[in-house]
């Protein structure tokens, strides 16, 4: 096993390899840190959000889901705060002209030297990019909301701010929801979908980027339950995790301090995972945020339309709180891919060892679930592997694989974690059978080819 | 069956009552022609992504799935021609302000009165808005592209676009797929996602907003082949709407006229669809585009990047030209919406007739696969009413209705378009059965409690 930092760079060569990353606009120089998906990149994408929707709506009595639109007027980002508070004070070096956060610099300056930075110590400070020493500009406002103008330009209109997160979307369908579903507290509402951040430092691949889709849930609950529910949604994040997979000991709980909270938020637990940055092993994963009755409060205020709920039962009229968290699927792509990394030997026909690279992928995230390789080229095999695999697509995602050696072939389809291989070899073309490997195990075992949809079936279970 | 303006405004009142689409931002006075899809329209719309996935995607050998940004510079949109040629010529009106495009006032004209539009004649036309007479401004350019600005504020630094077609991330991703698939033409790369676009005159529900996800194919062919692979397009995506349901009489193709057709397009086939709106009957569903050699030409031009094809068996050496198919899931939604939208009178057990709004969606789309119905609030089916329901969310999203008279909650069902009620009654506790009611043929089919899971497994055989 490669040390953490190399880890990450094996992963990144084998995303852009094996077409699951690539590097956005690529042709044109390079977007920094921005990133397409290629075809396995886009399936496992896929399947981790179908696994969150599963978990957290469609598994569900008390979820429903939604999807509010990107671009939003700024009255909406007024009143929930954004447009004040979702800004970022910024230094710039005058000789290298990169741009650091403010609260970065101060942080860095107080785990070296146990001192509060200030205007005399910035004066000192060293350039992380360029060394060059206390040439920096006083600290500016940086705002982190894009903004976009629609229509034809009309000077006085003010901006469209496109979404940095999907939970104002939520605050504001709330009564639409409660009426067309006639829902109660606790409930909550999911949505996964695009937002967009003018992110200052965006990198370390897939972790933070500008453009990302964010899977977010925002649960309704009565204030005097808000402890208990945000500690159930801490435990059943942390569960998905592990049930896909993810070993507990490279999760972690992280409480925030009260001076990195969010403007909306009153207390946040971050799960961390042990991503193995060269800079640092651990960061956040998913944020569980009580929100206390700051969404809702601030649209009511501002729009002056009652967004509270009357218990019948009770005659009690209250402002739910919120709990909500939020994870980029992105982000989790790199946690299970850093999870799932394994290099490994494996012994060889001739009595050696092979050194083999393999996506430990739960069978459910794995872009492809079953790969078909005729052992050689030879027309004879052809027609049983398109049939074969023409079979399986109506169930799978199913990749016939025909080029190359077969040894290669079993690696490439370790690389990208495909839990099973169906091999037609000659011996199979005699007694209708074909040999199936599995990922894990290494073991092959023949099954009958009409049997095999069966076989398959249940050996993904849940895919 | 409601005349069909009558239809279509049916269709929006059911819509928000039944929770598939709210307006969006409405709290804050609502967004002309924009909206955001309740829990219903979540799970419709991802019902048609999947659907479409499968069939040109994972059903298939030869395209491969892609996700690429919103986000791109503004480089690929000069390449590829939209910074100058994706633009409108607008009038605007100077007593009411509203703008239009100028060539929809050209084309009401020209069909009037069998003349072009000139200067001379605008200044005899009538405002369609607000009836002024010859008080329009010179035509000026709109640009359809919404731009934006990442990174702190640098002046000189031009705009980025939010893309309007996700086709250039194809083409600017053609190098990396085909190395990473060895993919050869024909071949295609396939993607949803979100688009948006400055338009002018966004409206007609679902039909046309600035923000909306684009279903988009791009196939490379070899250019001798550009003909008949145009020619499969058609019929096959044809045939994708047929299989999911939709009337033939529903759907037919248009040939776009030669100064009709985008920049990029040598040939256009629009497949229409019959939404009968109040203006017109028969609207755009989804463009087959001959795009020539146009996307790659452009970027390889551009960038100096060869973006050809070498044939290792003819030794030739070819840039492969494009066939386009792209379908708004919106505007696809409203479709199958409006074509499953049914008004019928259904016999009552008191010998009259019932009016009775039915969705008949194909059930791989209805966005509840079943109704699990306690025929009473009594405590005594309360438990049964929930295993069952717990049971059947592991399979398929269900749904648990209690709430009021069990013929109202069937009425729900109908108008969502659920194909199965399961009915829990107090015979049915008696013998451990429960009653499925079709939501098509009305019938109810008894059946044991123990065979309910194969029973609907076998009934929603692919969904």
């Amino acid at each position: 096993m490669p040390a953490d930092a190399d880890r990450i760079d094996a992963i990144v060569k084998l995303c852009r390899a094996r077409g699951l990353v690539y590097p956005s606009g690529e042709l044109y120089g390079g977007i920094r840190a921005a990133w397409d998906y290629g075809p396995l990149g886009v399936e496992l994408k896929e399947n981790i959000k179908r696994q969150w929707w599963k978990s957290v709506v469609q598994g569900r009595h008390d979820v429903t889901g939604l999807d509010s639109s990107i671009l939003l007027p700024s009255e909406v980002w007024d009143a929930s705060g954004h447009t004040e508070e979702f800004v970022a004070l910024l230094v710039q070096c005058l000789s290298c002209h990169q741009r650091f956060p403010a609260a970065e610099l101060a942080e860095q300056y107080r785990s070296r030297t146990g001192e509060e930075l200030n205007a005399r110590a910035l004066s000192a400070l060293v350039c992380p990019e360029c060394g060059s020493r206390g040439r920096f500009t006083e600290p500016g406002l940086f705002n982190g909301l894009l903004e976009t103008r629609i229509g034809p330009d009309e000077p006085e209109d003010r901006p469209y701010y496109l979404r940095p997160e999907t939970a104002q979307g939520a605050f504001v369908n709330f009564g639409n929801v409660r009426a067309s579903e006639r829902r109660r507290p606790p409930f909550g509402i999911a949505q996964i979908g695009k937002v967009l951040r003018n992110e200052v430092l965006p990198g370390d691949f897939l972790f933070r980027t500008r453009e990302f889709e964010l899977m977010e849930l925002v649960y309704f609950v009565p204030p005097e339950e808000t402890e208990q529910w945000h500690r159930y949604w801490l435990e059943t994040r942390n569960g998905f995790y592990r049930e896909l997979g993810i070993a507990q000991e490279n999760l972690r709980p992280y409480e925030h301090d009260r001076d990195q909270l969010a403007h909306y938020a009153r207390r946040t637990v971050d799960i961390e995972y042990r991503f193995g940055f060269p800079d640092r092993e651990w960061d956040e994963l998913e944020g569980i945020v009580d929100r206390g009755d700051s969404g809702l409060a601030a649209h009511a205020d501002r729009t002056g339309i009652d967004l509270s709920y009357l218990d019948r039962a009770s005659g009690a009229r209250y402002r739910p709180f919120v709990i909500s968290t939020s994870v980029g699927v992105g982000r989790s792509m790199l946690a299970f891919l850093v999870d799932a990394y394994t290099e490994e030997s494996t012994p060889n026909p001739m009595g050696g060892k092979d050194r083999r690279v393999v996506l430990r992928l739960d069978r459910r995230l794995s872009p492809v679930k079953v790969g078909v390789l005729p052992v050689s080229r030879s027309a004879d095999l052809a027609p049983q592997a398109v049939a074969v695999t023409e079979e399986l697509r109506q169930s799978w995602n199913v990749e016939l694989d025909d080029a190359g050696a077969i040894g290669r072939r079993y690696r490439r389809q370790d690389e990208i974690g495909t839990p099973f291989c169906v091999t037609i070899d000659f011996d199979g073309l005699l007694d209708q059978t074909v040999a199936v490997r599995d990922r894990d195990t290494l073991l092959q075992e023949r099954v009958a080819l009409d049997k095999l949809g069966d076989y398959l079936t249940s050996r993904l279970r849940g895919c």
